[in-house]
């Protein structure tokens, strides 16, 4: 029986246009689902073990269509209500070189950002799971959103489940004051705590000095500064982020900085050709839980979450389609590319 | 110089499932735009007017999108106003046989719907206008909407401009009372109106006895009565629908009936195969009032309308691409669809 | 909770060519998955019932592609085996006016045709089951094959599970012979039988008098003499036909015949104007089965079936992606195909 | 060893807009080659004899690929010449409906219509042939082309190799006087003389009374009278034509008319759903050129020819891919289109 | 109101392979349309001045699409002349590595070849115009075209237009001797002159010593040789060149240098990895005659330029949509490609 | 006349999903076809040899279509055998980055595999040829395709027709044992050995010391060492491999080494940036064995080889669609990747 996973959250209909077309050229787009928590639940059914992803999607045939790109990947969809007025809708034009890619929300009045507390009985849908995992883009959805959020993890922390957020801060959903206010509230009932890097000053205050994100420079004696703060604040268990140098929007460094209060891990660092970064930063969180999950020491949670997520850069679409098997080779340090016959 | 032809109301993000693919099959949408009113802005400057479309879209690439279709095809969009949350989108499955095309609206919010007065300055626009036509769609999107076609209409009334509506009922927008309180009230500024079929009861109230719209039979005698009221009560100049016999979302008749408060009309009906039904409607209006505007009589009008719509159920998208020689010749009665080289 | 239903048999990698090209144009194939007895599956899951498809797919990502597709639409997956060689994969190139569709079939060393009893606890997997059902295919791909079908079969009738079998005759598979004796065995565990037409000669040797399959004329009193016979043999609770006749690759007529021992029903006719006609047999049989299991009597069940399938032909690939609701509504009689918006 | 047979003509890179998209709306082409003598060496050698295509095409990739198709096909292109300037193009928009499908010729200054005597060696070309066949299009290209159509002709005529002609006038190529000239100077070299329904008058001045193409009415007492005049004048061995009945763009009415100078004889006609009618007059020439080389009679011959360009009208591209058992199956009068498997 | 700019010149129909595929794999082609003088039309639209484009396309839906195209993107049109003979073409595949992108031009015989003095009336185009843009392919047309070029030049220096030339020389359409003569003649009447790197010597005879561009290396002191010699014979007010350095088809390095007679300015040097080059010449022409007519001085305008051009190498088709923003971001040294959302 | 080369071995059908799309996400295959000495075949007809390819396909339009793609790049295909149950499919992934490409084979029973003496006469086929190739993968395939390729390769050196082997190790389809048998009988017989990477040490036993293929180093000295065993083992005149250093799957180095008994000859490295790698030892093959018919020496036919073979990393599909001239072009150095126009 595999170990069950709740994540909660918004799931998208995500519309990118082919290739590099610009939006203005699109004729077409390419159809897919996406959300920092669905693909989450994705990536762990792929190591085996049993994601369920909770929103809220209309009841027509978008929302349907959402629903089975969950089952499609194993995620266990039974709690996910139905009714609302529309499915959040995210335009994606992907950038080369210098072009940046370029995200256009279309997200408000989502069901899930109206959805309340009569949608979601969180005792019985966290029953029986191991882990629970949300980020920082679902309470900042509506203020009913956020008091979803806190429940859902006031609730697991009740019963005994680890929980997990990933900060993800999006500025055009909410003030940073707002968001530091609610965040605040939240983390209290959180135990590993992920943040990508301008997320952990937007949400919860905390500053990574000398780090200039539009530069691609890692400043590391910064981030150990913030978790160091983090930790004794909120008292995380595990603070994990990703770290990206973007020399450009076609290449990347990539590899993660973890802690556990007493150790700071940098793991490996991968040089990547990108061919779809969308939800790179999902694929380590789910990575990492994985790897805390499934027994990994806090090293090799990292390896296998910055190895995942190396992996999800050439993959398309949000969710990392990336096998375990596939996963623990590239850990294991075979990074050449070399075709599998 | 061309006659200018102003049209107020809505462009919507057209994302349809390609083949015959139900929405929970797609994998990718063909991208297009269309709305009543822009519909027939296209379809006027394909006929040699200067169609002038009047509307707001969001100022992000989604909206400039929308604007670059009606501008490919030779709209003057110099007056929509830019601004707002989103551009409204449909959803449109293509269905065949037996099985009904399917729409799923996702209008909600849109940036003309919370349009006011301060992004149109109406006597300005209509300047050197000889006619304006909006429909039902319009003042169905939100009250401040319907202020403003309103507005539109009485500054076209006082300006000597010629005004036509297309009554167009949308039952997920209003209900039927909230419909004929506004439509009652606009009707009054209206020189040549245009129902489809069940839109005369809808929005006005008047009931065409005996036609069961899923039939596919036409009541001839039962429009006639409606007409007469129609007629009485608002004192329009013309009347005018499509008749749509639908045999199958595959095959259907199509034909029009056309009133001057002397005779009415009928015209040839057409058998046509059916690529994209989507904007026939529209495209019978931008026909008419083509007709009208260039000096022929109400049955040659009715006959390029018809004619023209006929056309546009072979092309797909929401607007026609037929010519003028197209339809011309096709007034003239070659139908047999013989290769042109 | 819903009804459990389970089924059994072959899923292929379907590959189509593209609009209506011929094989030796192809330059991509549109690719899907399909089988008798998966169509079935989905098909009911579609409806509400909880759909259970067995088989063997190998364990490799084409394999994993299947059981997604299945997992999209609902199925429960949890039994299907994974090993063996290979999938099993059909080529379709779609036919049209009297140009006819043409099915390359090469599924020899499928892994469910060679799969074992090892493979498959149908005492457990048919738990809680209230339906089980296959076809004369999955007995067709091997001896093996043959032998689980039987077990599957008579598991089944010992648990009280109510069983039916579609006869689907495949020449390539097996000769008429070797059909009539291992489905002779077969039927003596079958509640209702399903027969698309010359499949009940083919399988078990009964013959429908005047009934010339290339000429799309129907022969009703060679069915009822064949259901008689039927019925005497093998004392089936319902024997069932869905009726085609084929007026060309484009256009058929489409009904259905069933029978109950006493009384025989032909269902109203309906005339389709195909898209894609692969499974329109198994979505027959998965709306006759639903009606059955939901209660409705013979007649309501079998116009059902034939008013879904019906609708099956307008949509591509092989399962039936009809709701419930588009379902009662045609049978109700709203064949007009009118825009549903 | 199969039968050679040589085709002189112009082979033209085809560039058509996707499902049924008008230019304007374009933002691909599907592409592929064709031209009435290609088409014609193609079919020939789908059914088995050798087809042996005569041109001139760039000495580019374009030119390459033109030939490459061919080959593809298993035409023998060791004759085709190279140099010149450009491959001729055609621009396809299919109709449907109502609306008829569109063809843009962009061919002047083609390699083939530059093409001189230097470039072609019809003695060795012919060597071996049983057959040569051009078209009225060759001529009409340039005073070059036409001269080495005569050539050609008088070449074959020489070697005792029967010889055909489609007459096939295109209007944006020649007068009527040009072409009456041309034409009636080359068919002194011809035996078997095909022509479409317009083009015996254009090309030969011979008027078939009371048809009207328009119309889609046949007049089989008008064409006997002018197939009697083509073979007082010539002395044709056959004259053949087949006979389109034009209900629309999307459905026709196809036979076929031959005369031996004893029996005129109608052939069976076929009511054909349409996907792609361009060729369908050289697969017509070529199964009836196919039919009179193995053997058949006339009758038999012609049955073949429309049984062979029925089917080519549910086949996208200019060229006729149904194969040598297609058309005798449906000869034999199977048009159920059931599936094959 | 916006700045008017005109530019004179010829659009061509556009057919790319997909992806990497070669001319003879292709199955399609991509469409778009485009041209020197076009792309710069278009480019400034996108920053705001209205682009005029001055050319002539055939009567026909393909010249149309053309224009479509065109006013899609905010171009006035009103002066485009129709008729003619055909539009021209040319045929694109991508490269990659080592491997050469490859154009086929197919531009012989286009309306704008033919085009003659009644065709435009340049006094009334230029009304109002701050600029006047050209390039040496226009010349190279024909000789009826090198008149009408230069007729639009005299006009606009009669006119006190600032006008500018891009020397792109084509050794297709033209000798360098031919070249030389007619460019000679033309630059007298030219303000800014730019010149990608070959052009300068093959048009006006100028050496750049040491620069063999297919090596990649620059020799900027050649350039400013040149540069003064240039300036020297013409008296330009500005000189500027894009500077590439072709390390293989994929990646490039791209900078470029100018000159006002005074100062030498090279700018920032971009890496680009290569989407579609096509049109880079044109995106850097666009950009820094934007900077000059809105007022930046030689170094800003230089440094938009080349951010303009460097972002085009990004984007599909052969004219630039990025948008002013993007390349203002640009310029102030945002090269990492993250994501905006 | 050109110079005939016979090749030996299975042309499978190519399944490969769009882009950079993983298994479980594709709806669409792209379609084409190739194998190994397939693809010798093709690249020396792009050459100007005739590349004969010998192969059993089966007796439908997929084995058709086969056929028909290697006969459109130029292949005589005279003596394929037709019969036998499938062609054998090879389904491919690719991948970037760290990514590997994913190949699934599907190709056991496939017709080649189980094709006899009676379907090749190989006196006959051989008769007048220059060369025979074959590879590693053949004798694989089945114990009568072992017999089949030995006996070939007896018959080639019997006429004295010199003979090549690429040694092609796969794993899936034969132990190091079973290879190492049947290689060292075969190889008797073969006068130029080509050997990727591993392929020395699994089928002939022979270990290159210290190369890691993951790692994409070179041991040039370890090479040699090998080659030496080989030659004084085998007797071979020439010995050769390419050399891949891989970085990722998209950067790879490429380069050769050859050996004639005397001299070891490493080539220029090229950096490739790779759009489909597969088929590129096939194209390094084809190359040398194209310089080494026609006269090159050593030096120049590796180089030859080196060059064809880094062009072909850079186009779709298995085969090598560079033609003569390129390939020389890049062996003078040209890489700059610069348009061609």
């Amino acid at each position: 029986m595999s170990k069950k996973v709740v994540t909660f959250g918004e799931i998208m209909l995500r519309l990118s246009t082919p290739g590099y077309q610009r939006f203005v050229q699109a004729e077409r787009f390419d159809v897919t689902y996406g959300g920092g928590e669905a693909n989450v639940a994705v990536a762990l059914c792929n190591y085996g073990l049993q994601g369920t992803f909770v929103t809220k999607v209309p009841n027509n045939p978008i929302g349907q269509a959402a629903i089975n790109h969950l089952r499609r990947y194993g995620v266990d969809t039974q709690y996910i209500a139905r009714g609302g007025e529309r499915l959040g809708i995210y335009f994606l034009e992907t950038g080369a070189s210098m072009r940046a890619s370029q995200v256009i929300y279309d997200r408000a009045h989502a069901a899930i950002a109206e959805a309340g507390p009569e949608d979601f009985d969180f005792d019985r849908i966290l029953d029986g799971a191991v882990w629970f995992h949300t980020t920082g883009i679902t309470p900042a959805l509506s203020d009913k959103a956020a008091a979803l959020t806190e429940q859902a993890l006031k609730t697991a922390r009740a019963k005994g489940i680890t929980t997990s957020i990933d900060l993800n801060y999006r500025k055009k959903l909410w003030s940073k004051e707002k968001a530091r206010e609610v965040m605040t509230r939240l983390c209290q009932y959180v135990d590993v705590c992920i943040g990508n890097e301008e997320d952990a000053e937007a949400t919860l205050g905390f500053k990574a000095k000398g780090t200039d994100v539009t530069k691609g420079e890692l400043n590391l004696e910064g981030y150990q500064d913030v978790f160091r703060q983090m930790r004794e604040k909120f008292g995380f268990k595990y603070i994990a982020t990703s770290l990206r140098e973007s020399y450009s929007a076609s290449d990347n460094g990539w590899s993660a900085l973890v802690y556990d209060g007493n150790e700071f891990y940098h793991t490996r660092k991968y040089e990547v050709r990108i061919v779809d970064r969308v939800g790179s930063g999902d694929s380590f969180a789910s990575g990492f839980i994985y790897g805390l999950i499934t027994g990994m020491d806090m090293r090799q949670a990292a390896e296998f979450g910055v190895a995942a997520s190396a992996l999800k850069h050439t993959i398309p679409g949000d969710m990392n389609h990336a096998t375990l098997e596939e996963v623990l080779q590239l850990m294991k340090g075979d990074a050449s590319g070399r075709v599998q016959r």
